[in-house]
């Protein structure tokens, strides 16, 4: 059987989602070592992508094969209990053998979250990306106009491997502000390696005043990354939605949180 | 001079507020210490009141008398850059030489958080207190209304060593549901040791159902704090608010947040 898992993490005390080998403390590993002992069976787990060292996820997405025949409900149970305090399974249910998760994904939502005032919230420290000076939103969201749509992003990518390809399409780039907090919010069809923060530092310089906003169609054209701004710190982003086809979705099988209900 | 400081802060790693000779993990000692090395003088510094370890604070008021002339603005950022990341002051001002954090105090409000669901948010799990059972927010209400008033709240608190009176009044308990999350509001004229976990958890056992909201009245009137609700872990706790009469609140005096012009 294949198994959908939904997964939400605090990530500022890990080396990332990917398993590595120097290391046990990534979110990855730490599944995966999990479930093979609740299942006594090595599985691999497939994750939507990987989110790197100190990133957090509200909705990561992962699947895995197994042929030990479980109750959803039971093992959803026993993962949460075993899991340290800061990785939590939202969700687990069969689906097709065909879904995978990083495959199957059409879109992701990700959020970078700023703290754009003098004196952070000391229970949102380790969520936030603290900057003291003031950000033109304005100016942000006239930049991210240039970002939305079909672009080759390689200015705005670390990788040191290339990918076969950097063009991706971002849907849309939302910013919002409550109170002191300015949260980014962007949706794309996938996103290159560290390509969120690099967006995000090059908004904040055009926040900051010290880039144009219409100087990004340059800056895309050019495909240097030194081109383009810093890469803000990890843990202002989070992983918030990882969006399947109809099929996939969660809401066609049976989930744990369905089980109670409302009253 | 004596100045009025705000105060934010995560407890989860303090043995409380007050200051103790067989540990340096206290909120009062190291705000001591941090404001005596800057001023290059010893001072002391009086709270609104204790918090219990583990219990956080949004607005906790203290005050303390020095004759060191001093830069407001360059007092608190330096504070801010020598405290550890989970304490923040947030105000700083001067203020008159009869005010006194405790003694002026006319109002405190403290919240209690409670996650009534599953799978407590990674995000704020050191700010809640985890409850699976559906709780009854009607009957919780309902018992609320016999506790606001003044009464004698002996029931209510694990004082080991008795206050002079255990009389106090409650000006309001308001229980707000958002999402899986239900946080009690407390206000009142001052709250005995551990009043405020204890009848957070009476009131939670109200709403478990294993207690009727009419026993209430007996159980104010049979002054045995064993026949009261558990005292609910501290995580789910936070003062958020102090008041004072008019003439001391922060409004009437300069303060750092608003040397910045918003725009």
């Amino acid at each position: 059987m294949n198994y959908k898992i939904k997964i939400m993490y605090d990530g500022s005390a890990y080396n990332g989602w990917q398993r590595q080998k120097n290391t046990d403390k990534t979110i990855q590993g730490i599944l995966e070592t999990s479930i093979s002992l609740i299942l006594g069976e090595n599985i691999q787990l497939y994750g939507s992508g990987r989110t790197d060292a100190g990133v957090h996820a509200k909705g990561q997405i992962a699947n895995f094969h197994t042929k030990v025949v479980v109750s959803l409900k039971q093992m959803q149970n026993s993962l949460n209990l075993m899991l340290p305090e800061d990785i939590k399974v939202l969700q687990l249910n069969a689906i097709d053998a065909k879904f995978h998760a990083r495959r199957s994904a059409v879109k992701k939502r990700y959020s970078y979250s700023i703290w754009n005032s003098y004196i952070s919230p000391v229970f949102e420290r380790k969520y936030l990306y603290e900057r003291v000076e003031k950000l033109d939103l304005n100016a942000m969201r006239e930049a991210s106009k240039y970002l939305v749509g079909e672009h080759d992003f390689r200015s705005f990518c670390s990788n040191r491997t290339f990918e076969k390809s950097t063009i991706r399409t971002i849907y849309s780039i939302d910013i919002e502000k409550t109170g002191d907090k300015i949260v980014i919010f962007y949706e794309g069809s996938g996103f290159l390696y560290n390509m969120v923060r690099i967006l995000s530092g090059t908004l904040i310089e055009i926040g900051l005043g010290s880039r144009k906003p219409n100087s990004i169609s340059a800056l895309l054209e050019a495909k240097k990354r030194e081109l383009a701004g810093f890469c803000a710190p990890p843990q202002g982003l989070c992983l918030d939605h990882v969006f399947y086809e109809n099929q996939w979705e969660e809401e066609n099988n049976a989930i744990f949180r369905g089980d109670r209900e409302e009253s």
